[in-house]
């Protein structure tokens, strides 16, 4: 890539040409802070550290991991001297964002040849970050029954796993909308199959459990099984739509089935013929799906393993020295996710090959993408729940993501607060963390600090892996605090709904720091345990073990809204400044700010899901000196018919 | 073991006797706060995890790892409405304390058939510490250089090595005590070796360094080089001085220097044996030691090894499935310090063979014992720097420790506040975390606030692993920052080795919880991140990165001392509550208890270490209303005579 002298310097960062690619530069000031970057690890203020995007499944998020499973290249510089920006880099291969880490007041991201950097200049953080929202496309909106509470866990085998599932939260008065099918619910691991000895009918079994308001969520890899007589196998390959080696061949990676194909989804006709596969499950009656293993993640290559086995192989006879004990080690360990492997496979980008490391970033997206387009042509009015492990910006057209494999530490639960509004400045705002963790055992206090969080994220699912403690919250004590909390989740779905609507229909932040709120206020900045939630909400989550209690900001004076349930709630306003607010452990406590008001669903007891919410009635929080304006947004919440902004209903709320 | 129906039931705690032994539990309110424990993971409070005591040697240290590489079976259970009280078990072997873990309100404490358990009672939370003090044994005492600022990372090799680092400091005015010698500086690795094509002259190179006022402390790994002709290894063989597998033969691992056997330094003579070998270094002018890898830490077993490479090479030709690719890497990654690895090898304890998992966690223990009676023999009068990764309780009367591996995360530097009055309870003063983290790329932020910290921690050591971002501090942009903390440290030593040879010789505790002081102050229980430290000093360091400041709870009213340098020092009152206390990078910032004083030594510039801080003057920091009584304990700081209680120095300070 050729720079041309005047380009050289550009307004706002430094251009040059490096090794790799491009290097864009800048100085910050000590005030300065960066936002964005979506999906990733540390704080929401993003110096300190750097960052690289280069899609990874790796299940150990420590503070000093570079990369997750997404590609999120967005950040904003907030400058306090001089104007603040937005930069954008376009480039699905290996992007590094130094913020800091080297020289604490320097910013260089590293970029390859072929990036496009767009530089978004606004009157506020908040509207950089909706210029650049409009630049990407509006955001995916998911089914209103996905905004109620959900369940998972990779274990739940069969029928009558999932009948259980159902049972026990009916029985304890637990709300729920969902239930999820992690890898065992199909046949040999193989995409597109059930297996019929778990669930001998299965369109049935997925009535049923609508019947009772549970949608069943199926999860899809993205590898497809090497099998003679599996149609999927077959048809991709006389049809060339996977990924080919060198050579030509089809590549062969193994992930859960064994040995698999990548199929070629930057390819359109592959892309449209894997998306159609989905026609399968949704005409036996399931309407939500979530993707994953789409880095694509990769245990081992064919041709490495043969590699790593020769090398082991001979070492037979001879004396293992130390040298030799770490050198099979980290053979064997890099087998998974290799390096190697992503620069040994292609893709056919409709004429284009050009080998995965380049685009590794966005084979996620579109995977992603080939389902929300055969959604489009299969039911074509009706949203489909729909999100995807890795992601790249521009995915949040098609659907949502999880935050991937964390685990039950405390530390994730409050990575969780900090990685929403990054998330929401790329577009993806239909997200929620694992609540309670992916991996390793959980508490139960654990648990229910982070659905005190996870009642405002739009994704609100508990999920954990095979072989850690059972976690549906009716596994603990006191369950009736798990109820309490989610009972409050579905109390303020009104609020929850129509605030992420508003902002998908408007391009704007559902989650966002409180300097967004709050520009002039120099400690709002400084915030990094408290987020915005929708107009009205200040969420200010407890998340250390055994804290009865936290420290807040109140950037301006707030009213306190405390709840043990539905029934047992109290309001205090507070004052504008620095408070240490006590918070018992069954108490979800959040902030109204001034002259707002959200509105609270009346739950009735005949309520066990979002499918028996129609007709609720309201109540109201509100918190202004005289009448308050709410637009209320509201739909039936499976079409995809928006209200037209114009009718967005109007309340005024008097307290 | 037959647990008499009398004392089925104690006062405190139910004992039951269990399969793996007995058990011990009790339920606890929910204001009940459980400390103690040492070297463990999470908070002051220990609630909601569970703790399990079985050396391990793991670098990744994230928030539900079990256990550490020390073993302290210590606890306190503080209680509000019915007497507090501790609790030790004395068992040399796998000791779990689920507190709280399983059932939030349930302390269950599981322990061998053969542990003796010891309850205590006591007027206070301070009276109980002290009083199991008084059951353990007075605490080891460092040399007075050992509490000055140290330098060390793996990968000095060399003498130009150290003297590059050495110059460095000097050239920035950096004060420095020690330099410290890892793996590299022996030949192969081997025990009481030096490789003398790094140091040709040994004991002229000590020397060089010690008039530059720079200790050298080299580390002693646990393991014994296999190698003929090495006089070490044909002593321990002749004398029969290694552990022995179960055919009697010489148990063989394999560490650093390959394969290895094991002192067996449970059996006197071979701990007198392995201790006399320290001579042969202290002759060379060696005054300080860390015990390193003494779990013992085993990368494999000659035999574990023979078992798996067999596994692999039965897979020649065969097709690699997933089972057989994760099979392979547990079995390879299961090498490392394997359980039954530690099951196979034997001790002789003076008569009594005993399997080695039965006693593990008195290994490293036993290992810092032998160097310890050594010292005794050969500088009787003298003290010497000791400390070791592993321990036991009662280890602390023979040396100290340092946290092991961390890393360099934010969230490891919060955990070396809390883990240093968990580690006091146990007799552990002397202690430190490596400063700046050990693994891992450190930033120049988390470095500095790190340090902010440290310059009250008796071990003040920056050290960090091979391959990691340098972190010396002259490699970052602000070394003035550096230089001035450093320099702190040295104004505080007054203070600091007063309190703590008044913390040695009266068994008290120098690091404390806050509700250890304010024992009637609700809220100093719930305090995680600030440590009484001393009689006047209240720390609360700053510990998340990009924070210019912090909220902090006090107790009483107090001062807070702010220093960016010993020169640049503002002092102001504040009032007992909650405060957002602004805390610049570049400052130190901590309290001082209301009656209190602390004397600062008067820096001159000829002062480069320790060794010209002979007789330097005081400048006082008083906080009250009238004279403040402090009570200054100096010596020479390194001959064991130390100043009898009746002689030490009250000192009336008036502001």
């Amino acid at each position: 890539m050729e720079i041309p002298e005047s380009a050289q310097k550009l307004e706002v960062m430094h251009l040059t040409k490096v090794d790799a690619g491009v290097q864009l530069s800048c100085q910050m000031d000590d005030e300065d802070v960066v936002y964005g970057l979506g999906e990733q690890m540390r704080g929401m203020n993003k110096r300190g550290f750097t960052y690289v995007s280069d899609a990874l499944d790796d299940a150990v998020h420590t503070e000093d991991r570079h990369s997750l499973y997404g590609s999120h290249n967005f950040l904003i510089l907030s400058r306090k001297t001089q104007p603040s920006f937005g930069v954008f880099v376009d480039d699905p291969g290996r992007v590094a964002f130094d913020v800091g880490e080297t020289k604490l007041n320097q910013m260089v991201i590293t970029a390859g040849p072929d990036c496009t950097v767009y530089f978004i200049e606004g009157e506020s953080l908040k509207d950089i970050a909706k210029q650049f929202r409009r630049l990407i496309g509006r955001s995916y909106i998911a089914p209103k029954w996905a905004f109620g509470y959900q369940q998972s866990r990779w274990g739940y085998v069969n029928e009558s796993d999932v009948r259980e599932v159902v049972r026990r939260h009916q029985e304890q008065g637990i709300l729920l909308d969902a239930v999820y099918l992690d890898i065992d619910y199909m046949d040999n691991y193989k995409d597109f199959t059930v297996d019929a000895d778990k669930f001998p009918d299965f369109p049935g079994f997925v009535n049923e459990m609508k019947d009772q308001g549970v949608h069943l969520v199926p999860i899809i890899d993205a590898g497809v099984k090497i099998e003679e007589g599996y149609p999927i196998y077959e048809e991709g390959v006389a049809g060339g739509y996977f990924c080919k080696d060198e050579d030509g061949e089809d590549f062969v990676g193994a992930v859960w089935p064994g040995k698999v194909h990548f199929p070629d989804v930057l390819n359109s006709k592959a892309r449209q013929w894997f998306g159609g596969k989905y026609r399968w499950l949704m005409e036996q009656g399931i309407d939500g799906f979530w993707n994953d293993m789409n880095e694509p993640a990769i245990f081992y290559s064919e041709k490495n393993m043969q590699k790593v086995m020769d090398e082991l192989l001979a070492l037979k006879g001879k004396n293992i020295d130390l040298h030799g004990f770490f050198h099979m080690r980290d053979i064997l360990l890099g087998l998974s996710n290799n390096p190697e492997d992503y620069k040994s496979f292609y893709h056919d980008m409709d004429g284009v090959k050009i080998r995965h490391d380049k685009v590794h970033n966005i084979y996620g997206y579109n995977m992603t993408k080939a389902a929300a387009e055969a959604f489009d042509e299969i039911a074509p009015d009706k949203r489909t729940l729909l999100f995807s492990r890795s992601s790249y910006i521009g995915m949040h057209r098609y659907g949502g993501i999880w935050t991937g494999d964390n685990s039950s530490w405390w530390s994730h639960l409050l990575l969780s607060v900090q990685q929403m509004p990054a998330l929401n400045m790329c577009g993806i705002l239909y997200v929620g963390s694992d609540i309670g963790g992916f991996g390793s055992d959980t508490t139960e206090d654990l648990l229910l600090r982070w659905l005190q969080f996870g009642v405002f994220t739009p994704l609100m699912r508990n999920h954990a892996t095979l072989g850690t403690r059972q976690q549906e919250v009716y596994q603990f004590e006191n369950v009736e605090d798990f109820r309490n909390m989610i009972r409050i989740r579905y109390g303020l779905l009104p609020y929850i709904y129509s605030e992420y609507m508003k902002a998908a229909l408007d391009d704007e932040l559902y989650f966002r720091p409180l300097s967004f709120d709050y520009p002039e206020d120099d400690h709002a900045a400084k915030v990094e345990d408290q987020v915005m939630v929708g107009e009205s909400i200040m969420a200010a989550p407890v998340y250390t073990q055994n804290a009865t209690g936290r420290y807040v900001y109140l950037p301006e004076d707030m009213l306190l809204v405390r709840m043990k349930s539905m029934e047992n709630k109290t309001c205090e306003p507070m004052e504008k400044g620095h408070h240490y607010v006590d918070v018992a452990l069954n108490e979800l406590v959040f902030f109204v700010k001034k002259d707002h008001a959200l509105p609270l669903a009346v739950l009735d007891e005949k309520i066990k899901s979002t499918a028996n919410m129609e007709d609720v009635s309201y109540e109201w929080i509100c918190h202004g000196d005289g009448p308050v304006e709410y637009v209320l947004y509201d739909d039936d919440g499976i079409s995809k018919k928006y209200v037209p902004q114009k009718d967005w209903k109007k309340v005024i709320v008097d307290k």
